[in-house]
């Protein structure tokens, strides 16, 4: 059984490509409101995750201990562009945990917002571990490593204090017991690996804490708080994440690398998780816009219809086909 | 009925993304000796027709009468990288022809090989349309319009004499009658949609051209020896047509956009065409390399092995999964 097509990629007079994929839409105890294809098999979130890997960080306290900022748990959950408003405000929280970039264990990539990237170029300047999309929340691990009196050397290896809280938090919020999977991803922290509805149910925990223990409550209220709050902190100028959430204010919405996004609506109670077979980011961002448009949290206009449904040009700019959300596959109930 | 998987992307311990898509392998008759997935569908050969689209170049006379050169000819064939080694030799033609740069109707877009775009980005120099990788191809179509007292302006419009002529040429070879449905490629030019089974046979007849008429012969020979005895003028540095027709010797390779790959074996006779359903471009290139080892065309080694199975790294290099070619798939006959 394959997955159904949920975003088709057109170029006049045919389909040229398609993606398949699966999501799953629950409310906080698990119960399934939607959902298409294999929601069963467990799949790594990947940067989707980031909500959840910074609960421990405000849960033990180590948050208010450090005085970490709402922006500065903004970019903990973000997978940022590697802009100045990012690389700054990460160094300086850095500096204020007395710890430094050559402490990431994350290595340097090119900053995704090409403008920054061209214009280090243009001033003979490298990037470095600080413009790694990650680079906010391995700051975050390395602060509640600190709060835990562990050593910050090695806290993105999966016995480290850090990461046992974020399996715990993570096995607590899915309803999992039992060991997880996990690999390594692409920042060299372990990713945890669950199903679809599994990780939807977790999403909608921050949609609605009311079973949460208080202080965990307040560590999910928080996370919500301080990523509707700073939209271009969670991920940049241009970028999907940033513009969904700017027109949906309220909801957050999260991508992960190979085709996962996640969505947290508060409004309806609603926790969505998504994956594209294929991992391509172009179709999980257009079937998480699709997805919120067809349970009515976001508008058919705007950043999400500009997802949804978007031109695909050719080197002159003009039109050619369209990739654009195959609408029936997120209205039917599964 | 979805295609079958022919690529998978693991994290370990899971596989992570896969790739579904579907291929043909014909003789020059159109005899399918193996096939997976769907070959009946129309798709846009995308730039794995160049090939064919500098046949009427050759075939006219137009190449011989303007000295065209087999590494121009290489180039006319090319998805190139935008090094210096591809932009000056395309420049010297256009000179040659009385075209330049201003003539190309393909828009300008940033360099394919990377270093070449950090220089030109730290000298403070633009990319110009000389630097789309279709700039060969279009100027091939330029000395075509010349040599046919044919307006250059215009070129790459579908009723252009230079455009008539690839669509005949393409249906001639492909053993099609009737209209054929086309798209605006990427780069502004028509791209004919043919099922993979009949482009599979379109590459066969480069692979042996017994059955063409002698100046046809004389042109797909042509085409066969300037592309192989240029591999880097192709593709570019670190390319994977590149390094697979360097380890192939004699074997074309050709990659298309949206997932498209063909393969010309002339010491088998054979033409190969696949496409990946989703359009990636990691998978159509390790499923080209599979399936040259399973057709025993290449070893199970160097560029082609390293295609067919590669490491996941993560920021700090060090492998986390594998990107690998579900072999079975390439070895099952249709």
């Amino acid at each position: 059984m394959s997955n159904p097509i949920l975003v088709e990629v057109t170029r006049e007079p045919l389909t040229e490509s398609v993606h398949r994929g699966a999501f799953a839409v629950a409310d906080a105890k698990g119960g399934l409101k939607l959902f298409a294809g294999d929601v069963d098999r467990p799949i790594f979130p990947r940067s989707s995750l980031k909500p959840v890997q910074a609960v421990p960080l405000i849960e033990t306290g180590a948050a208010d201990a450090f005085g970490v900022s709402d922006e500065e748990l903004a970019l903990a959950c973000a997978s940022h562009s590697g802009e100045p408003m990012h690389t700054t405000r990460v160094a300086a929280w850095q500096d204020r945990i007395g710890c430094s970039v050559a402490d990431l264990a994350c290595g340097p990539h090119r900053p995704v917002h090409d403008k920054t990237a061209t214009e280090m170029i243009a001033n003979g300047e490298r990037w470095t571990s600080l413009h790694n999309n990650c680079s906010g929340k391995h700051t975050g691990f390395m602060t509640l490593a600190r709060h835990l009196q562990a050593p910050v050397k090695g806290y993105q290896l999966v016995d480290h204090p850090s990461q046992r809280l974020v399996e715990q938090t993570l096995k607590e919020m899915a309803g999992v017991s039992g060991d997880m999977p996990y690999g390594v991803d692409g920042c060299t922290v372990p990713n945890f690996a669950l199903p679809l509805k599994a990780l939807a149910r977790v999403m909608a925990q921050f949609a609605d804490p009311s079973n949460l223990s208080p202080p965990r409550r307040q560590a999910t209220n928080r996370v919500v708080r301080a990523m509707t709050a700073h939209p271009e902190l969670v991920a940049g100028t241009g970028r999907a994440c940033t513009n969904l959430m700017r027109q949906a204010r309220g909801i957050i919405t999260k991508t992960g690398a190979e085709g996962v996004y996640i969505a947290i609506i508060p409004r309806l109670g609603l926790g969505v998780a998504l994956k594209i077979d294929d991992g391509a980011s172009r179709a999980s961002e257009t079937a998480i816009a699709a997805l919120l448009i067809a349970l009515g949290a976001l508008p058919d206009e705007g950043a999400a219809a500009g997802l949804a449904r978007a031109p695909v040009p050719n080197t002159r700019g003009l039109p050619v086909g369209e990739r654009r959300a195959v609408m029936d596959a997120f209205r039917r109930p599964g």
